[in-house]
């Protein structure tokens, strides 16, 4: 069967061809009547031009409204239309099913974001959110080939997990105990050895523990899975369910972590561009996108990074003028405003902020000599923040269990991750990338609720 | 950095190189000393042969044993060994990190994989285990690689859900709730409106109704993530946590939705034949493993594919002169020694049965004209059985809500799933493919429990 994006690529040659959809414009009239048909393949639709007198067309054309779905036979001619190649001749038409326009939600004018979250159900029928579907799909395609083209290992680790390590953040309880009788111990605890997995599982915050796993045996590995946090952050940035990209790579140490998350971005970005410029023109070309963000991606894949060191970053927003809410001082945590003077006013463009002090940081990155940072990067862009965080990690056994100590962290559940450090130790480096935060950049969204499917955030997982 | 296996596979031309990892094993003599070194790229290593004088070496040399790591640069040189086309001549080596052999688990024997299961952290270290994560990551590429090149969409379904809709299997719950005590409601129920989602949350058991969703939309959509179940199921065959590829198709009925099956378990076969091919060699030689596995495969993927109607496969079993535990009748759910007979003994190879009574299949499924059969595809392969389920759904609006009134199901939770027929309803078919089945009937494994980087099983979810 072709696609209609086939067809508005020149990828089929003009002449007869069958296609299959559902209708966005059905326009009547004495002489003529006008189909524009979506398959869901691009933004573009075909144009069937069909004379009313056709037979199989006038018996059903008082059912064919806006979301009905078709079948349609022709010729593909050009067309005399702006904008579009071809058109068909229509030979032959089949009412496939129906959509009635009293109670159909989704109709000619455009629907608000809002209402389209409504609706999760129809909403990637819309021309915005069916692009974003599309966008996202060649992007975690792009997220893959990026990865197996260098010869990683595409590594699955765990979701639910007992592994209650890296204190990432909140964690959803997963269980099979009766909510309402769930058995106790003598001292009025939860008796989870009675638990599905006789201890208390939890759904993982970031594989990142268990791909360092990877990265010790198969020395280059990458996961791409979900995450979950049950924050009650109710943002237009944050999910309780999102997708991460996490590599990790024995001997690379902080340079080559870095140059590996920016040709990363680079490639994903201008995959992204290539494989999906119709879906991208629209959405930029949307209310909601900034200006000139276009433009910002096509430098960005012909640009080399920027760095500074967290320390030379605290002295630019220091003797920067600005007044901010938050005040500057080292050894404070980037809150947003800081980082958007970093990337939107001072580099103007996506920068890497490293070596962090270690007291804002996990227990995990490699303490640098000077005992007061670690080899920390976040890769900020314009607008969002962070969407990259890693590190290179601390490698040495005595070390790491120092600051497990000092962070008055349990020492047992760590106990295969320092062994990591006994058995054939090596530095190693990785990060993690939220995937949504990635699609919001190259898309303009401003709601991260747009750019997955099925959101899940406080109060809401239907679907 | 160069990779051990770009210099087997010759992609590497002799002369001076640096290569880093681990070491295998380590044999001293007076006149030359011989590492075998293992990056995790391949099965096969890099023999590095040393002259005891070496200065770096001579100083470390006590220390290099099984699982250190190690860094060397020497030049490339054609082997005098069989099975290795080069070897290299160490002239700088350095000590990474260490391994006591006094504790170090791996050592040079083999060691059985139920002890490789007690240390998952070391386990892709061991040959077996590191072969097996490269042809997932490989072969989890091939499935990308099939439906991206066929322009499906790839589509991330929820993992949480309030959405309680196909009773495929026992869920987990998933709460923030203090388990302890939960708030009630008058009637002593659980006051789910309290909780992080405000209703009753779980985990995903298939994908499936979301990408209905996405194929009433994208027209041609797959998933590939994560999928539960709670079942107490301790067997070889089955896990709490595995990956699923659901692919669902507009417009497309049964025979499209077998021949896409079909050539998509022929491309991941052929795929991972291509990139894998040491692996499957050392996997295939494996004593646990069947004779004639390797040329099962070459055969399946010039093969078509066999097709039995279930009333056709009762009737051969009915008459196949063997005594079954579980008595055959039409009507009956085939059991494991049923498929096995089908696969192993009629059919020789893998077989889908179609048509299946409607009583032993989901309430989606397409009613055929009979009434009493519906559109159901298992496919079945020698050894495991069922690695696909699928079917082509029912589009016809007052026949699903007849059959989930008929099966007593509540209507409620189904409005969207309706809704996809009230609205621009096509016909549209998908299958289900168990990423983790799909892998044993590949590399021969026996227990699921291998090939799955991290196995959650009853009473297990450790790392």
């Amino acid at each position: 069967m072709i696609s209609i994006r086939d067809i508005n690529s020149s990828k089929i040659e003009k002449g007869l061809v069958s296609v299959q959809g559902w209708v966005r414009t059905h326009r009547q009239s004495k002489s003529v009547s006008f189909i524009e048909l979506n398959d869901g393949s691009g933004v573009k639709g075909l144009q069937l031009v069909i004379e009313p007198t056709l037979e199989s067309y006038a018996k059903v054309a008082v059912s064919i409204s806006t979301g009905a779905a078709i079948k349609a036979s022709g010729e593909l001619v050009d067309s005399p239309a702006k904008g579009q190649k071809f058109e068909m001749k229509v030979t032959e038409i089949t009412l496939v099913g129906q959509a009635d326009p009293e109670t159909y939600p989704l109709q000619k004018k455009g629907h608000s974001l809002e209402f389209l979250r409504e609706i999760l159900h129809l909403r990637p029928r819309s021309n915005t959110i069916g692009a974003l579907w599309r966008v996202r799909s060649r992007a975690a395609m792009a997220v893959h080939k990026f990865y197996q083209e260098r010869d990683f290992f595409y590594l699955h680790t765990p979701i639910v997990t007992t592994s209650d390590c890296e204190g990432a953040g909140e964690m959803f309880r997963v269980s099979t105990l009766d909510p309402r009788s769930p058995p106790l111990l003598e001292n009025g605890q939860i008796d989870f050895s009675q638990d599905f997995f006789k201890e208390q599982a939890h759904l993982t915050v970031s594989g990142q523990l268990e791909a360092e796993i990877g990265a010790m045996a198969l020395s280059k590995v990458y996961t791409f899975g979900p995450t979950f946090r049950a924050e009650n952050s109710n943002t237009t940035r944050h999910l309780s369910e999102f997708w991460m990209i996490e590599p990790e790579v024995a001997f690379n140490e902080l340079p080559e972590n870095m140059q590996l998350a920016w040709d990363f971005v680079k490639y994903v970005v201008e995959d992204v561009i290539k494989q999906c410029g119709e879906e991208l023109e629209f959405l930029h070309a949307r209310e909601w996108c900034e200006k000139g963000l276009s433009e910002a991606l096509h430098k960005l894949v012909t640009s080399n990074y920027a760095v500074l060191d967290y320390t030379e970053a605290v002295k630019i927003l220091e003797t920067s003028g600005k007044k901010f809410e938050f005040p500057v001082s080292w050894g404070i945590d980037l809150q947003t405003e800081h980082e958007r003077f970093l990337t939107d006013e001072y580099i103007k463009g996506p920068v890497f902020v490293v070596n962090y002090p270690k007291q804002i940081k996990a227990f995990y990155m490699k303490l640098n000599e000077d005992e007061k940072t670690v080899r920390a990067m976040d890769l900020l862009v314009p607008r969002l923040g962070e969407i990259i965080g890693g590190s290179q990690r601390e490698e040495r056994h005595d070390v790491l269990l120092n600051r497990i100590k000092e962070l008055g962290l349990p020492q047992a559940p760590y106990w295969w991750y320092l062994e990591l450090r006994k058995f054939g130790t090596t530095p190693h480096a990785g990060f993690g990338l939220g995937f949504e935060r990635l699609l919001m950049y190259i898309t303009g969204m401003q709601n991260i609720r747009d750019v997955t499917p099925f959101p899940r955030f406080p109060g809401y997982a239907k679907f």
